[in-house]
């Protein structure tokens, strides 16, 4: 459990790619796991993991299968952290297992737990506009993580101690496979955690704005993973975010990378109760 | 959920020696899971898996690490089951994950729970009297395990449908490494479950009794597990009725075999206690 939080609060000093030990360099970037998962993956909102020990294993869509919360640690190590699955029988493993159970003891199994993921914004009906956004994280954003986006190190470079306010773009930091790539999911966690300090309780920015300045960061360059077009391999369940190929329901790259979502929504849930009526046909018959 | 419910239930019709599918044969004996863990595997004292979701990660003496409850599950696979550990990303061990989540639901995470395990005899201090053992098993027993130990088969061998009610011994049963092997966890499972029906609320035998009809079970033939010295490799919390070498305290093989256990349990104690100074006293320094 100790390692755990170690590893979750420190992970560039343990397995990040500046630590001493090659062997042990399994994150690609020098983010921490409370870069987005806040105050030791206990914050609502901010994708806590207080209860999560209670959720697993879980269908995950983007697998398309039943998931144990180690494969779900993988997920983040290959997108989040731009980096390698830990084995799932490692004591890095383990410790990150052991970690989620201690921050869920006292949760029931099964349970659905208020201030779980992110908090969704009402999507704005309309493209990001980019322009706007910039504007939005020049006022908010910049002092922490800079004008060019590539936030404050606690040290030097190749000293594995990692940032202070971490990089939102460029080559250290999360990749285009990672949730946080995902504009809904960025404009839901910037609006109820950003700038430092922010909670679900005292938003700072409109949902315009955390949509606009969302779309700002993502516009920006960042590492590309390999081999996305396996995510979400049953495609009707692909977030309508996701903003990567295979796109399936005849929508431009652009709209499912900026917007406007609320289109998007309607096809996907018209595709879903579709495919749900179908079974239903099928399973009577 | 269904999937890990059926592999449960029916164990040896999908994971067994006789099933079609040769990759499929993990489980080297025709028993079920709910051969011990009684009533689908919820059945209190009968090691229920209600609420053993809540309690993984886990260290385990056994392997002297932190375990998964995958891992536990293989533990299971090896021993009681003679068979080969299923992988950790498995469809069968997501299966037995979801259905081990499943019966926990609504349980905290962390919790202890009333009914887990199996409910402790207190052991006579005296050796196992297998002679009365085997009075207690011809008068209790007999009837469906039969005189030779080797259960009712649901049809033929080959036919992969299992038993009705389980060999004790022979070929098609538990390993000399399963928990059951163990003269207080077989004494334990038999006073509060034997014969079929008996709850822990509704003991049929007395301790004594339970003591040695677990005796002469388990002095009977069984299939021998290879390795088992790897087991709880860090010797002081191995279990005195772990009936396999190395022996540490310097009682005997028959000893640790048939008990009495009062002694060793006294030494074991003592031991652990030593070792609990020596830390506390290495942590001051």
């Amino acid at each position: 459990m100790r390692y755990g939080h170690e590893l979750t609060t420190r992970t560039f000093a343990v397995i990040g790619p500046e630590v001493q030990d090659r062997k042990m360099r399994l994150a690609g970037n020098n983010l921490a796991c409370t870069s987005c998962h806040q105050n030791d993956a206990t914050k609502p909102y901010a994708m806590p993991w207080v209860g999560v020990a209670a959720t697993f294993p879980q269908y995950r869509a983007r697998e398309d299968a039943i998931s144990s919360v180690e494969e779900r640690v993988n997920g983040c190590m290959e997108r989040s952290m731009n980096g390698r699955p830990l084995p799932l029988d490692s004591r890095e493993m383990k410790a990150f297992a052991s970690y989620i159970h201690y921050v869920s003891r006292g949760l029931p199994i099964g349970a659905k737990l208020e201030g779980a993921g992110a908090k969704p914004i009402k999507a704005p009906n309309r493209r990001a506009d980019l322009a706007a956004g910039e504007a939005v994280y020049a006022k908010n954003c910049v002092a922490c993580h800079g004008i060019d986006g590539q936030g404050q190190r606690r040290g030097k470079v190749g000293d594995a101690e990692g940032y202070a306010f971490p990089p939102l773009w460029g080559k250290d930091t999360f990749n285009n496979g990672a949730g946080m790539n995902r504009m809904l999911t960025a404009a839901a966690f910037i609006r109820h955690n950003m700038p430092q300090g922010t909670t679900h309780q005292t938003p700072v920015l409109s949902d315009d704005e955390a949509f606009d300045v969302a779309g700002y960061v993502l516009s920006k360059p960042r590492p590309i993973k390999a081999g996305l077009d396996n995510d979400f391999p049953a495609r009707w369940n692909k977030p309508v975010d996701a903003a990567f190929p295979p796109y399936v329901d005849g929508a431009s790259a652009d709209q499912h990378r900026y917007g406007p979502y609320p289109p998007l929504q309607d096809l996907a849930k018209q595709r879903a109760d579709a495919l749900k009526t179908a079974r239903e046909t099928a399973a009577a018959r």
